[in-house]
């Protein structure tokens, strides 16, 4: 899948029908910098959720987590700042507080409103500038809010991430928008890692569940920055229907289109959030063929992509595909470590598990792009699958020595 | 236990009785720097080894591997400078070559001599210079040869990893001694990480296997230096029973003595080993107590120790335990989250589960400390295990930048 296959619209999280936003600075860690995001459906919508592995949960995961089971919800109101995890049941009274505010004004029922964090972990939320500022959200939504929103979920991102599309389903004009947030602690599976994905698409909640659950299979949980797995990532989905095409609710050709967009938007997040990793200056983009199953593929890019020493080795322009070669090996991948070739941006470094003759200066040269490309060919089997990261520098250290203070 | 209980003697691994050893320099990679070890015994002697989980093995791992079936061995060849990983069949051609060099010059057989390697992968073996190299060692044996023999091992270490200890065993005075090198790609199971250890205790191969299985468990595999495990990795055991001791063939009250011994013996360098970790300027020591089960207590300290976001945060002084927390709840460990007290060098962070509040500048103080211990209290069981580490620095990144070059 091609990024040029989707058909790019202006308007973020807020451009497809019946969808407004807004992203409004409440000073929750920092004084000017946008933290509450707040995403609206004029109708009730089909919702679905996927969140963070992690044992420890933070309260918002909780307590979305729950709501998100009903298949019904209107709004998504997310904070930066304050990641309202290990704050015990405080926690949970604050994350509830905040949505039922958010109902309030926006007069529809609390359970209709899903809430995120991300930030700082072990602080409680501080409710006297939290309330105040979902009130200046509400106030200000917009179609033009996408932006905003996108802004106010960021933390350490040194950019906003947000996609929208139009594409045509059942014979109708339909929209889908994203806004993400990621840099550090981002592995598999969903990992500091925030994206709210809307859609004008009239698609059962079972129906879009299954389509998130693949698309982010293929995208955020193939992207890794530091190996770490966060307390806070949800992936949330929200479709209202508006775009009025018939209802999906089995896999019929509507449902795979839909899933082909929803992937592509996933996957467009997914290597932005990898290029922006805390202290990145390169993407890396792992991509293992020919494995003997699509696990063994996924395994062995993941792993290549985790290791600090490619990683290393990568931000130093250093063709160093030993420690590629060692990455596989250790990832649990099924393989023959005799048959594999490994090509750095299209130059071939290693033949058959051993050292090839290649251009040093070339390979470096190659190292130097903004984008490194890894191809490791197993040569055992018919499967695939790409794994993204960054490289780490001395500013991941320098950003993550001091991130609380 | 306590290194305290060891009571250390000087001579490293030629401190037991009928022990040689050597290093010299052969040119392998730098002119001046010492890269072959030679181990003696001058009887044949119990054998045992522990090897790289690596699907990717290094040919000195497989040669080694095999040999090491028989139980029984004299010599152990070690070089640094060039891994002899990804090779080929040249590598194992060159592997056996030139352990067939030290047992001409020892005038064994062929099959007592072990082999190791530890270096950049994927360059053949420069034998022009390691044969020769061969010669000089062997000519250098020595009781003195101790200390040579472990300088010659390092790559990136900044310092020798070697210690010797005396102990009664069976109404006799015997002695084990070893020396090890760590400093990247440590991590469970065995990662770039060498040890040699020897012993003039009469001990039969099993019972010397299922020892350093024992201690290799608790030492060496709870370390972690950056996650990645190498090709090369192997402890081996040499055992000559120059002691005179009952020979050791059953787990007796001589076998617990021994394995304890030994295992200190390991924890020692291990230790050292993280404390020597590429770029690290603190041990990390993460203690978790009180698990539901030993592996839930091991999985737990080794995702700890090996967080990048904790070891940044510990270098840069921040009392972050919110990533304590948050790494022990991907361990895959069993364990409440609402339960967990944690201490940084005695000063209470969190306790169950959430925010205490503790002074600032005291805990700061504390992670000042060249050695940061980390008690993680789960409070849902008896079981506890260690893990060390290091923290994630500038250096690190600058040193794996550029390692080839």
């Amino acid at each position: 899948m091609k990024d040029n296959a989707l058909k790019v619209i202006p308007g973020g999280v807020a451009a497809p029908r019946g969808f407004l936003a807004a992203g409004v600075s409440a000073g929750i860690k920092y004084k000017e910098k946008k933290d509450i995001a707040l995403i609206f459906s004029e109708v009730p919508a089909s919702a679905a959720g996927l969140f963070t592995t992690n044992r420890v949960k933070a309260a918002p995961v909780l307590v979305t987590a729950l709501r998100v089971k009903n298949g019904m919800a209107q709004a998504i109101l997310a904070n930066s700042g304050s990641a309202n995890a290990c704050t015990g049941l405080q926690g949970l009274r604050d994350a509830a507080a905040t949505a039922d505010e958010a109902a309030r004004l926006l007069k529809i029922p609390p359970e209709f409103v899903l809430v995120a964090s991300t930030g700082v972990i072990g602080q409680p939320l501080p409710m006297e500038r939290f309330l105040p500022g979902i009130a200046a959200a509400a106030a200000g939504l917009s179609k033009d809010g996408g932006p905003a929103a996108a802004e106010a979920i960021l933390t350490t991102d040194t950019e906003p991430k947000e996609i929208a599309v139009r594409f045509s389903l059942g014979g109708r004009e339909a929209a889908a928008g994203a806004i993400a947030k990621g840099a550090g602690m981002i592995h598999p599976n969903l990992a500091t890692m925030l994206c709210f994905l809307t859609t004008d698409a009239a698609v059962s909640a079972k129906c879009l569940r299954d389509i998130l659950r693949y698309a982010v299979d293929r995208s955020f949980n193939m992207v890794t920055i530091d190996g770490d797995t966060s307390t806070n990532d949800m992936v949330l989905a929200l479709a209202n229907g508006r775009a009025g095409n018939p209802p999906i609710t089995e896999e019929n050709e509507d449902y795979y289109l839909l899933r082909e967009q929803i992937t592509e938007i996933c996957v467009h997040l997914a290597k932005a959030i990898a290029r922006d990793g805390e202290g990145a200056t390169k993407l890396l983009a792992v991509e293992v063929i020919n494995a003997p199953t699509e696990n063994d593929a996924r395994l062995a890019a993941r792993a290549i992509a985790r290791s600090n020493l490619v990683k290393t080795a990568v931000f130093g322009q250093d063709a160093n595909w030993g420690r590629i070669l060692c990455a596989a090996g250790y990832s649990g991948a099924e393989f023959d470590p005799q048959r594999v070739d490994i090509f750095l941006n299209g130059i071939q470094v290693a033949g058959d598990g051993s050292a090839l003759p290649f251009p040093e200066e070339a390979a470096a040269r190659a190292l130097a792009a903004g984008t490194v490309e890894i191809l490791v060919d197993l040569k055992s089997g018919p499967h695939r699958a790409t794994a993204w990261g960054c490289d780490l520098t001395y500013d991941y250290v320098r950003i993550n020595a001091h991130y609380r203070t």
